[in-house]
């Protein structure tokens, strides 16, 4: 891949962090796209650095703004691999569709995140569980003083060499009194204005001890949804059980590879309905062995503790299936087993 | 009031459009003021331009990022006059300390208003209904990859000389899937996120030949709530009705400010849950007479048309009670009228 020498000399004297943690830092490549005048244009590989917005832009007064995760993993492969990227392709063309923004091609994702993958190749760790974090963003350009959309967008990708999310097993705080997304709302599509509303939880929670809180239902606020940067899985009866979509949690792409993987693992798996107090309850008699958070960040992450306010569940079994499935998934993402689902895109192809 | 050069030729070259119409330019000065390391620095009146963002900055990524509109008159009043910035102030400290961003001081933001005001004396139009909106906001800096806000923080001021949001009585279409916030959401603060998931209904009302949706209630469905960009007002038996503040709906100044003029006007005036049924019934039996649209941009709007599907309710009134608030509300604006409980600041103090 030729690059150009401001960005081969701006990668050679890149830094990584030590620890490596999630997110600590932006490697200095993107990728920028625009939408201009109903076409994309084509889209150019740069040294990261901040972009110009009119400071009424419709991505900055009305959050019409979406983002994707994904990782590129280079440990047993030869060349860095990127796990599912036209999921996020997809689901990125459905947010974008939400928040009235056009669809981003295809073509311009995938060229996209293979891009700035090869460029930053120096830069990726290969450590089992590290990887190069990916950032698609497209955001609305156009100044708009009526509630409008824009006319013109950016599609960028930044990107962060990173562990995983979380370095231990979590503890979970249900929130009882904020809701992340209404019926009918943007919850089930990846756009910034979901999370806005939970920082202030997720700080409130932090504050309290706890790694997460869990979401619950907008409306009869009894049932389980997501923490509030990642899924939650549950092993219950010996299964592998994820609240049911219902149009308010987000469909995670390592969510559903879970339940997918579970048929490998000899383990049915379930989407339904999961009631807070009944898998409180669950977990006390045993009935729920296990809990984990699932995310393209947070991989698949053990729970300990479950606190619903003065209640303090702990689980009776930590990582033991959680453990399984995290094997499972690392081994297709990072080489060691068969992909024989086609999961995983060569960047260099 | 001393300008830079730069800024002094900006304002002398900048033609206003004709029509004028509402938020159809940006007028070419901005106020600036950051927070940085825990404190806030000066402000800064400049030219209107693009700013520089993080890429993945939190109000980008996670919609870290609220706004206020108000306007400043200038018809009959010596000096241009601002309309209670002392309640935008105080909607933006509660937008930001939900969104987890530092209070914009109180001083910062009068002085900010101020300012721009003052700058923009040469190009604020003088005819009766039009005035200089202008709008604040508030972003958050800071790249995060973990859902976590910002540490640093920009305040920015905008401006566009207009005319009122709409020019003629509107249609109201009554949106029956989508919902605008969640209850323990940000419904009553105004966060960007608010308006992203309101873009698509809101086109789609277009597209359909309306003018903004009438959004009900998130959980049964059922209550009014507002417009997409504006608040609602029924007179029913005779009483200016505005659907009750239940922490979904936007806290709207101009409809705070309604509720207290119908006593000058005589009439009786009430918060209350106004089912969307009843409501549709009571406009064919006649109890309620009139509804209309209220907001710093819309000021007081007639709505002559509110459909449900196929169901076409016309108003059997249109603009009657509401001339008459409009004409209570801008006498006051527009120094007409005493302002007797002080709701006018001079721009020049």
């Amino acid at each position: 891949m030729n690059l150009s020498p401001t960005l081969s000399t701006a990668i050679s004297n890149f830094q990584l962090p030590d620890p490596l943690g999630f997110g600590r830092v932006t490697g200095p490549v993107m990728f920028v796209a625009d939408y201009i005048n109903g076409a994309w244009q084509a889209g150019e590989l740069m040294t990261y650095e901040p972009i110009a917005l009119n400071p009424a832009a419709t991505s900055l007064q009305f959050a019409q703004q979406c983002f994707e995760g994904l990782k590129a993993f280079w440990v047993e492969q030869d060349e860095p691999a990127l796990f599912r990227p036209d999921e996020n392709a997809k689901r990125m063309a459905r947010s974008a569709e939400r928040l009235c923004m056009p669809e981003v091609p295809h073509t311009l994702f995938l060229d996209g995140v293979k891009a700035v993958t090869q460029a930053m190749k120096p830069l990726i760790p290969r450590r089992s569980g590290e990887s190069l974090y990916l950032r698609p963003m497209l955001y609305g350009m156009d100044t708009q003083y009526p509630l409008a959309g824009s006319d013109n967008f950016r599609f960028a990708i930044v990107c962060s060499p990173s562990a995983a999310y979380f370095a231990k097993p979590i503890s979970v705080l249900v929130e009882r009194d904020a809701c992340r997304a209404a019926v009918g709302g943007t919850g089930d599509v990846k756009a910034g204005g979901n999370y806005a509303g939970s920082i202030q939880a997720t700080r409130r929670c932090i504050e309290r001890g706890y790694d997460q809180p869990l979401w619950l239902d907008p409306v009869e606020r009894r049932l389980i949804e997501e923490l509030s940067a990642m899924n939650i899985c549950a092993i219950i009866d010996g299964a592998l059980c994820s609240p049911a979509l219902n149009g308010t949690i987000l469909p995670g792409i390592t969510r559903a590879t879970l339940l997918t993987l579970a048929d490998d693992l000899g383990m049915p798996a379930l989407e339904q309905p999961i009631d807070i107090n009944s898998l409180l309850d669950d977990i006390d008699s045993g009935r729920c062995s296990e809990l984990f958070a699932c995310g393209t960040a947070a991989i698949v992450n053990p729970i300990a503790v479950l606190a619903d306010g003065q209640r303090i569940t702990r689980l009776q079994q930590v990582d033991a299936e959680a453990a399984r499935f995290k094997a499972a998934l690392l081994g297709i993402q990072e080489g060691r087993s068969a992909d024989s689902r086609g999961w995983m895109f060569n960047s260099a192809e």
